[in-house]
């Protein structure tokens, strides 16, 4: 874009029409066209690349707090995204430069006084892997699995959601670190890029269980005969219930996601799991990325940078072309559609 | 009892009759008569004074696989207990001195080559306390409160189960580091004694709220305005999921006791649990004392001792009289009949 010849006039922005029942549908989110803003002294625009979408945007359009506060009915939906410097009135930034913003919301253009952007060089890895792998997920994987996690070598690691886009990278951080990894995911497709492309060492096909025996505990055992000394866990329902049934004395299970429940309307309901864990004497604990430190980050960061380089740490990206299919993008994760990061290109 | 003019013959024991279906009933356990055994050399011959029942217990009765082995069927019955040495063939132990065997077993009688023996002063404190606040229970509650829910002053702490032999030493723990405690129990006799005698800032009586509306959740945030930076549960159950739905950011919970749930025939379902572990990011341990070394227990005993001493932590023993009550006086810990430690008095 050749700023002077000619200025954008029209940002588009998706805001959050009502709060979805269950599953979001498309009519839960409204596009709508606002003036793109302009920069102020000290400030940057910044034009969208890509967009990420990831589960816990789902949180967000609930009305109930979590971990932050929920958008409001009318607000811009949130997320991260990767964008150009198309005007800069800060002297950090210049045109032209790519930078990583954890703030952009879904939305064509933002300004953004400079705070949490982060640049990315294009020559390193394609841009929208700042979203990915060398981003948010990445990031989520290698902290989890090491600072939550604790692996050491030669313990057996189980993840679920093993194709996602932390999933699949938290199963190779682990085999980096030494360990035997199994991942839990839906359908041969997927089980089959866990262990080709990721180098896990099994894969259980939820999926193919439900519809033979159900029995998850069972297949789960079958791939970790010494049992599980590590559960990474993005899902949770009863794929989490089976992992809890083989804990291994003082295993850690890092609760990353329960992507399983954020549809659910009701309380959802299952076998009660605190006796596994005192049996076990295991440590449960809930994480997300924002509470690390740069102390944690930049040093992790760089790991998965100088492994992405080497070619030791393989990444997917499902890309979805075009800025008003954000909505559909995002639903498409609640029916398991995405291997690896999922992020929508804009421009 | 006077060696040399009287020698015990008979050796009273409970053993596992049959595996309980749920609740045990008496009829699970059979009381024989063995010989009384000789101390070989090395060994010393030990006569319980007191002996313990505890929840665990109930766990030891199952086939299932659990922390510890199950007892046989025709097994002795374990558990801890104070006991005298009657006679020694051990230079470390003298005829006359009091020891708590963690090992004893439910018995009147037992040799032991001095392994896990702690010799006890009799002038401290009652010599039942061995098995209570100076003893396993104790130091449950010193670890869960220091070592599992690390908490610091100025927290708010709920303790389940908190009329119990570890919950009212756990509460008392959290006062003295300068916690608000509110304590959770069943029925008026028991959160008075937690509120008068321990000083706990609150207590709640789930009795209460069962034959009112049952929402323990409104109940317990009614006495705990700032949420919950630490749960030490004991019970597990309805009580703890009004507990996880009050984390504060980082909080931490330990699992110490199921008891709600030890009589369950069919694997208990509830509410699942994990999305309010991940959206406060808490810490969920399993724990038990067993697991602790004795760099972490010594000075931990020495600190209750101290206090105990001092008169800064009350303690109360519910002291069921005669060994031929054990069945009895460990079903009715399964019936909340116990305030504070229950022991038996053997002789």
């Amino acid at each position: 874009m050749i700023i002077g010849q000619f200025k954008p006039m029209v940002n588009r922005q998706f805001v959050l029409a009502r709060r979805p029942a269950g599953m979001p549908v498309e009519a839960d989110f409204r596009l709508i066209e606002t003036p793109v803003p302009v920069p102020a002294e000290g400030e940057v625009l910044l034009h969208s690349r890509y967009l990420s979408v990831d589960p816990y945007m789902r949180g967000r359009m609930n009305a109930a707090k979590s971990y932050a506060p929920p958008v409001e009915i009318g607000g811009l939906m949130v997320g991260g995204g990767v964008a150009e410097v198309i005007d800069s009135k800060n002297p950090a930034f210049s045109v032209g430069d790519i930078v990583a913003n954890p703030l952009m919301g879904w939305q064509e253009y933002a300004v953004s006084i400079g705070l949490g952007l982060r640049k990315i060089d294009p020559a390193i890895a394609p841009i929208s892997t700042a979203l990915g792998v060398l981003g948010m997920t990445g990031l989520t994987a290698y902290i989890g699995i090491h600072e939550v996690c604790t692996v050491i070598s030669g313990e057996t690691v189980v993840i679920s959601g093993a194709a996602g886009a932390v999933g699949s990278i938290a199963g190779q951080v682990a085999k980096i670190a030494g360990c035997r990894v199994v991942g839990i995911a839906g359908g041969p497709r997927k089980t089959q890029y866990l262990t080709t492309d990721c180098g896990f060492d099994a894969a259980l096909d939820y999926k193919a269980v439900s519809q033979a025996d159900g029995d998850y505990a069972a297949a789960l055992s079958k791939l970790c005969p010494h049992g599980i000394d590590a559960y990474f866990d993005n899902v949770g329902g009863p794929i989490s219930d089976a992992a809890f049934t083989q804990l291994n004395l003082r295993s850690r299970v890092a609760i990353c996601g329960q992507i399983a429940q954020y549809n659910d309307v009701q309380a959802p309901q299952g076998p009660r799991l605190m006796r596994y864990i005192l049996v076990a004497r295991a440590t449960v604990r809930g994480f997300l990325i924002f509470d690390y430190t740069p102390a944690q980050i930049t040093p992790a960061l760089a790991q998965l940078t100088e492994w992405v380089s080497a070619g030791k740490l393989k990444y997917h990206e499902d890309i979805v072309e075009g800025f008003e299919n954000m909505p559909r993008a995002m639903i498409g994760l609640f029916l398991g559609e995405n291997i690896g990061k999922r992020v929508v290109k804009v421009a």
